[in-house]
C-alpha cells in the first residue's frame, strides 16, 4: 500500500514558469497529507491528477506566503465543489488570525468546518496520530518560527513480516542544522530544503536557508536512506550542480521537480 | 504600436489543469495593464513571457477570490526581484483593509509604494489618464459590488492619420445588462463573461452571471467590433459550444484560453 511523496512545487520564494512554490503531499495508504501549500497548489493537485478531496489534513511549516498562500484558493475550491469533511490544519499559531480576518472581510468562507491546531511546541512533539501514521512536528530554525514533520506509518500492510514501517521527514526552510539528527536520524526518505549553491552559504545563512551541501550533509549525519532536495532560488535555471553537489555528501539523492512522485519501499 | 489583451486565465471560480483563474493583461505602447489576479497571475506571467516589471496598473473588478487572490504573490515576487516603482491598484474599496489586515499579521509587506485608489461610483467614472490611455469605470450587476472598465487609446502611433485610436471594454462577472450598451459602443474589442451555456440561465441569474447567448446580444445591441468570451464554467471541457452559442448571435466572436492574444487593429 502506498507510502509515497509528490512534489506539487519545488521552487523557493519566487516560482518560475516550470517550478511552482512549495507544496508536497504525501500518500499514505491512499489519505493524502499536504505539507505547505503555496500559490496554485490546486492547480497542480488537477495537473498531477491527485484528488485534494482526499486531503484531510495540511501542515504549514511556517508564515511566509510561499508556504501557505495557495490556501485561500484550495479552501475556496473545496468548498465550492460541495466538500462538507471537516478538514486538519496544522500551522503556526498566528495563521488561523490570517485567515479569520481575511474571512471576515470577503465572502468567500469555507462551507466546511476547519479544526485549528497551532503549532508552538518548542520540542519534538506528537501532533497527529491516527490507524495509519503519526505526526511528529518538530522546530527548525528560520527567520521567522517554523517547524518540520516527521511521519511514520503505524503497520504496514500486506503479508511480508519481515518489511518494517515506513518513516518521511519533511524539513522547509531552514539553516543547516546537525541537532536534527536525533530526530531523522534513519528515516527512509528525508525532504531537506536546498535554496543555494555552497558558494553562496553567507546569503543561506542571512536568509536562514541551507546550501546542497549541507542539506547532503544533514542526511548523512542523520543515516537516512534516501534525500530529496527541493526549494531551490529561481536563480537556477538549471539544478543539476545542486544535485552534484548533494550527492558528494550523500549519493542516494535527488532533486525535486513538480510532478516528481518518489515511492518509499 | 501594440494595443493587444492576453488571456492569462480563462476558469471561473475553480481552475482546471488547463485554465487558471481570471487576469487578463492589456498592452497599450508596451505599457502593462493588469486587469485581475486571480491564483497563479505571476505565474502565467512567466508562462508566456510577459514581464510583471511593466505592469504598473492593476484594476480588479471585485472581491471574489478568484478575482484577486493572486495579488499576494504578485505583489511578494515584485518585491523579492527588487521593484521599487509605485503601483497603483483601482480596486473595491475594502481590498485597501484586506491587505493591510494580512500584512499586518505577517512579514511580507511589499517595499515598494502601492497607491490604492478606490471603486466606488454608481456610474461611469474615468479613474485613469495618462499620456497614452484613459480609463473608465462603470458598475456591473454581480452578487457583490463589481465593476467594469473601458480602456481608450489617447492616440495612435504611427504615420497612418486615417487609422482611429482603439478601445477595448472588460466586463468581468455580470448579469446580462443591456443598459451598458451605450457605454461599450462600438469599442474594437469587448471581453465579458460567458460562464454557462443558456440552458443554465436560471443557475446564471441566481449566481450573477451571464451565458453565453448573452454574451454574443451584448456584443451585438452594442455594435462591437470584436468580441471575446471568458470565465467559463469549469463544468465544460470542451468550450466550442459555448462559443458556438455567442457566434449564433455575434459572429465576430473568439473563445478565450490561456496565453491567447489578440491583437486590436
Amino acid at each position: 500500500m502506498a507510502f509515497s511523496l509528490t512534489i506539487l512545487g519545488s521552487s523557493s520564494g519566487v516560482p518560475t514558469a516550470g517550478r511552482n512554490t512549495t507544496a508536497h503531499v504525501l500518500n499514505v495508504h491512499e489519505r493524502f497529507f499536504l505539507i505547505d501549500c503555496g500559490e496554485g497548489t490546486q492547480i497542480q493537485f488537477r495537473r498531477f491528477r491527485i484528488r485534494f478531496g482526499k486531503v484531510n489534513h495540511i501542515f504549514i511549516t511556517h508564515l511566509h506566503s510561499d508556504h501557505y498562500i495557495g490556501l485561500f484558493g484550495l479552501l475556496s475550491t473545496m468548498s465550492m465543489i460541495g466538500r462538507k469533511t471537516q478538514l486538519h490544519l496544522f500551522a503556526p499559531a498566528r495563521l488561523e488570525q490570517i485567515l479569520e480576518s481575511h474571512y471576515s472581510l470577503v465572502s468567500d468562507r469555507p462551507l466546511f468546518p476547519i479544526v485549528f491546531h497551532p503549532l508552538d511546541s518548542a520540542g519534538p512533539t506528537m501532533i497527529h496520530a491516527d490507524a495509519h501514521v503519526e505526526v511528529t512536528s518538530f522546530p527548525t530554525r528560520h527567520r521567522i518560527p517554523a517547524w518540520g514533520f516527521l511521519f511514520r506509518e503505524k503497520f504496514r500492510p500486506g503479508n511480508n513480516r519481515a518489511l518494517q514501517p515506513r518513516s518521511f521527514a519533511h524539513c522547509a526552510d531552514g539553516l543547516f542544522n546537525p541537532s536534527l539528527a536525533d530526530i531523522l536520524r534513519g528515516v527512509n526518505l528525508l525532504y531537506h530544503e536546498a535554496t543555494y549553491l555552497h558558494d553562496k552559504l553567507e546569503r543561506a545563512r542571512s536568509t536562514g536557508h541551507s546550501t546542497a551541501l549541507q542539506a547532503g550533509e544533514m542526511a548523512r549525519i542523520s543515516n537516512v536512506q534516501q534525500l530529496v532536495i527541493g526549494h531551490f532560488s529561481a536563480r537556477y535555471k538549471d539544478v543539476t550542480p545542486l544535485l552534484d553537489q548533494a550527492k558528494s555528501v550523500f549519493e542516494n539523492t535527488s532533486a525535486a521537480y513538480d510532478g516528481l512522485t518518489i515511492q518509499i519501499d
